[in-house]
């Protein structure tokens, strides 16, 4: 399980890495990000994983999430993974919404994707390990959140794993891939026309068929050019309200699709991601 | 005195934008951009400049700046300009410390380089003028800052116009261009030989030579690449120390040149602003 650190660099009191290392899932070489806060020797922390939105790599939350302020406040290990596999032998398609930095999450069935793309099994199995194994990281006290498609991969991952997962949030997800184009357009080349198959990949569809989590909480933008066509949060507060599942839904009044919405509300969600983390 | 909108988005409950003009002082359009918290109508903000340094625009800080929750709390506009003037017109250097993205905060005498090169008189004169007609400015109550080449640039700017800005701080300025590799380089094709002429573009110098400001605050990482052969903080503080100008230079352990410097420290730079301009 070895590891090539990337780049290392002094913030907010912490540790802001970049590393690289052999993915058996994908196939590939896979880069991660990972904010270590000071903390006394032999004292792990809870994991905040954050799941970036299309054409996204670890790259843009690292830069732009305004995330390690409040991760450094609060004793929190943040970690952002890519959005797909990368490299010359990956297959690809011209579309920003598919292929390469559109892995959304799903472990592929059909060809020619099946191969690499296995961001489910990656997120869910293979890197907690890298993590687990060479970071201060208390396995125990996970937490997740994400954007867009990351929005979908959290609440998917968290509600398949309440066991792993003791806290779900999301900035303006993809909340029902079966209901939007992106989706239908991602679950059918990925794991072909059988939507029963789809169903452990929509946030919806899992709460209709009874998966639960403490709580959710989301963040929205009412001036999000994809809300009404791509991400339909509306689908969400009714999925929740029709099952009992608790949740938080914030519209954000003004507030778009970009990094300058996700930053506002970062801080908001490291601290209601540490209050259960660290209950 | 047109301004045209590149972009608007909402942030930290205000507005970021990016804007462009034609500046007579280049002979270019000069892209910035502002950040404006929301505030009662009619209100005028103090401003906040921030001078960026070699290589960058107005982005780099503008999205990996973290300034804008400092700002909307404290009330203050934040202004980033962008570096040289730009477009296939302006005379340029291969080098990524000369010519474009290089502009180094000057009036250049020397040809080809007087015609387009007025970042001087672009920040001091023009700009100003713009920024005052077009966002809710108190151009009472400014102050400046900025990083390496703009570290320098603010520093400057507010040794030589003590009247017109309040505060003054810096994160990894360049502290004196004539002892330094970059500065000499720059100075020597912008303003020609006669270093005597140089002195306006020197912080220690001017503070030798009289000027003076209330206090300076000055950030700098002592991982930082750059710092002995070309920033040389150490001869800022001997130059305030020789002439009694207050400062409070800070080392910061482990930090390097990067925005994961600039960042960790912005909010507290920002309020540091605060306190003078709200006074």
């Amino acid at each position: 399980m070895e590891l090539e650190t990337v780049s290392t660099n002094r913030s907010h009191g912490g540790k802001q890495g970049v590393y690289r290392h052999a993915s058996l899932e994908t196939g590939t070489p896979m880069t991660f990000s990972v904010f270590v806060p000071d903390h006394k020797e032999g004292v792990r922390l809870p994991v905040l994983w954050y799941l970036s939105g299309l054409t996204c790599t670890h790259a843009n939350v690292t830069e732009k999430g305004e995330f390690r302020e409040a991760c450094a406040r609060h004793g929190i290990i943040f970690v952002a993974p890519d959005t797909s596999p990368r490299g010359d032998d990956v297959p690809d398609d011209e579309a920003y919404d598919f292929g390469k930095g559109a892995g959304f999450y799903v472990d592929a069935t059909q060809e020619p994707w099946a191969r690499h793309y296995r961001m489910r099994s990656y997120i869910e199995r293979e890197l907690p390990e890298v993590v687990a194994h060479h970071f201060p990281a208390d396995m125990a006290r996970q937490g997740i959140t994400g954007h867009s498609m990351g929005g979908h991969g959290a609440l998917t991952l968290a509600l398949r794993n309440a066991d792993r997962f003791r806290s779900v949030s999301a900035f303006s997800p993809i909340v029902s891939p079966l209901e939007c184009a992106w989706g239908v357009k991602a679950l059918t080349r990925y794991l072909g026309e059988d939507r029963a198959g789809w169903r452990q990949y929509d946030a919806c569809a899992l709460i209709e068929d009874g998966c639960r989590v403490a709580d959710i909480l989301v963040d929205q933008g009412t001036a999000d050019g994809f809300l009404e066509e791509q991400l339909k949060t509306h689908l969400l507060v009714d999925a929740c309200e029709k099952a009992g599942q608790p949740a938080t839904v914030r519209m954000q009044e003004g507030y778009d699709h970009s990094y300058y919405f996700i930053s506002t509300f970062m801080a908001e969600h490291v601290g209601w991601h540490a209050a259960r983390l660290r209950a």
